[in-house]
């Protein structure tokens, strides 16, 4: 899993200083959560194929998570894209992106399918036999929701050396090795599938919470994610303006994180007042442990 | 007159090549024209005062010309702005930009007009006592329109060396000088006012004309204008397809440039196809002697 953080400032895109958008890179599919203003110029600046990104998760449409997406999806059409488009958001997104687009006199050539959201409660948006991935109801001045990305247990992993062991074993029996099967020789002898695999890797999982005023809920609900993104606008000393914005402390983000028992927690959406995000982590690292600063075009790989 | 081109190529904006905005200093007013994604952020760069501008002219709807007006619009509102807005456009962007604001729960605690354009010949926009604006029917593939910026005649400059030959004449008296009015002594003798004054300085004036197919009639539309922006998409090598997707080659631009009598021509609107752009103004050059290049942040005065 390689999380890419094309933006994670949060109001106002300045030059250094871009609004959130990511992309997730999970089991070959690669989700953009988020696009606010200019996301397609970090897209190009992170060599980012356009042509790979079919699903779009919008978490609210606030001008720093969603200004981008006319843009984005103007230049899908001209590069000529064929390959269909999935665009997750709340309700309304479909209304105001056909009309910006019909306004511009633009069709769009490949298939452009929005799922529009108003649930209050966590909705599987996209299932396959590698990932899933969920809605987490958030609590912010407008309609919000995080994501949840899953992966899937994956196949057990071949230990080639075991298998060389046994010549009698053909490149036609790796599926049902891998699927954990045992292996029975042509005298009858049975190889035990624990003997010729690896245990596969531990399923990669990342939450996603971005904008949300602190509550104790949703830590349960986001229980089970190894790698939490939580937003961080404001520090302790803001923590009543927080509350009137309907933003997070750093503080509450580890809060949060610990809560939920996240491996790693990331850091984002930092309010421009503070010259130093470093006091972010040091705020969220007096109660959760693991805790990361996202940085535009930084990059976090988990294996 | 200072003219800063904030952006200047076509099509998906990319790092170093931004979508079409300019801002225009003109006697006390700052314009912005078109407003492509980011054009915000290239505001800053520019370091210009955000709260001075107070007139948007958006040419066409196509998204290098228009997407960075809801984050502009939004950016406003986050600074606190009180002063007026006027945006002049195609009809439509009025329910495109209250929709947008709307899904984002935002709202403008500025008044914000919007001037819808749907008009086939020059109407006047804007008219004070210093200047005026009329738009420039122009043909593409979406309903557009160019804009012509004119100062009106400014007063008489004081000759404060001949005036200080006179100690009778006082500070009061200035006004009626710079408007042209003889001074008649208490001892009854009259003081040409060409003896006091030089002549104002000769009015600007400037044409922007992005996106359009090359047509005649368009230099008759524009005489007058001094300085000239004529977009160049294209080359001579591709007149056709400039004719196909209506917009212009630099040949083009220039014969514009010379059929109005402009003193100045300023290029841009380039295909990323080219990769140096100087081939813009040589091929304009050979029709037009006066041709400049925009390039994104680059700053022209003219008194």
């Amino acid at each position: 899993m390689e999380l890419t953080i094309l933006g994670c400032h949060s109001a106002t895109p300045r030059n250094n200083a871009r609004p959130t958008a990511q992309l997730l890179e999970m089991r070959g599919h690669l989700f953009l959560i988020d696009c606010g203003e200019a996301t397609q110029i970090a897209l190009r600046n992170a060599n980012a194929k356009f042509s790979r990104i079919k699903h779009i998760f919008i978490s609210h449409l606030h001008g720093d998570h969603f200004f981008g997406l006319f843009g984005l999806i103007s230049t899908f059409q001209l590069l000529g894209r064929e390959a269909e488009m999935h665009i997750y958001g709340p309700k309304g997104i479909k209304e105001a992106v056909l009309l910006v687009l019909k306004l511009g006199g633009a069709y769009t050539p490949f298939p452009l399918y929005f799922h529009e959201l108003s649930g209050d409660t966590s909705e599987v948006l996209y299932e396959d036999d590698k990932v899933l991935v969920r809605t987490i109801p958030l609590r912010h001045r407008v309609y919000t929701n995080g994501f949840f990305f899953q992966e899937k247990e994956s196949e057990r992993r071949l230990d080639m050396t075991a298998i060389s062991n046994y010549p009698s074993i053909e490149k036609c029996d790796y599926q049902n090795i891998k699927s954990g099967k045992d292996v029975v020789l042509e005298n009858g002898t049975i190889i035990p599938n624990e003997e010729l695999t690896f245990a596969p890797h531990k399923p990669q999982s990342y939450a996603f919470c971005s904008d949300t005023l602190y509550f104790e809920s949703l830590a349960e609900e986001i229980k089970g994610a190894r790698v939490v993104y939580h937003e961080a606008t404001f520090l302790k000393n803001n923590e009543e303006l927080a509350a009137k914005t309907m933003h997070s402390t750093a503080y509450q983000a580890g809060l949060t994180a610990k809560n939920a028992n996240a491996e790693v927690l990331i850091l984002g959406h930092y309010s421009s007042r503070y010259n130093d995000i470093k006091l972010f982590k040091e705020e969220a690292s007096e109660v959760f442990a693991n805790v990361y600063l996202a940085e535009d075009g930084k990059k976090f790989v988990y294996q």
